[in-house]
């Protein structure tokens, strides 16, 4: 398993119709790709952090996330939504750490 | 619910016995602690950030979360371990989004 996650600011006023439009399309049209799982839209809360959302999804493996990625779907959201509408962003990747 | 994260690098020596035990202490007395939930280890592999591990943990809420932060156990092991053998990390965290 192989969990996705992005931390991120939006350029879009607080609050606003426009912040409110991209969490929702980002949410169906990401979550729609084959291969996603358990795909979450938060909030990011913590006073030590500046970012203000996050997004979470878990790929079977690293096919699947390399499909994701490559995704016409998602390559058209990252060049029309992503990158004119988030002002900063940064990803994190896990997999389970296997402890003795 | 909220989920704390964070992810972070070690001063110790990739794959050394210090390494794993930092990890394993972790683990056990972080999990331990009253009000956490699905504790997991983490390693960190996206290519586009240096950190190399993470904790992930949820609490039932804001109370449970400050109960956890002010817990002896947790302020010993940030005070005994995290100070001395943690190189960065950065603290994320996060409630679910409720999108229309």
């Amino acid at each position: 398993m192989i969990r996705h996650t992005v931390v991120f600011t939006l350029k879009h006023q607080q609050h606003s119709l426009e912040e409110k439009r991209f969490l929702a399309d980002a949410r169906r049209i990401l979550s729609a790709i084959k291969g996603v799982r358990h795909f979450e839209a938060l909030r990011q809360i913590s006073p030590k952090s500046d970012y203000q959302f996050g997004f979470s999804m878990e790929f079977a493996d690293q096919r699947a996330y390399t499909a994701y990625n490559e995704h016409p779907d998602h390559v058209a959201f990252v060049r029309d939504r992503w990158v004119p509408e988030v002002e900063a962003f940064q990803e994190i990747d896990y997999v389970p750490l296997v402890l003795p």
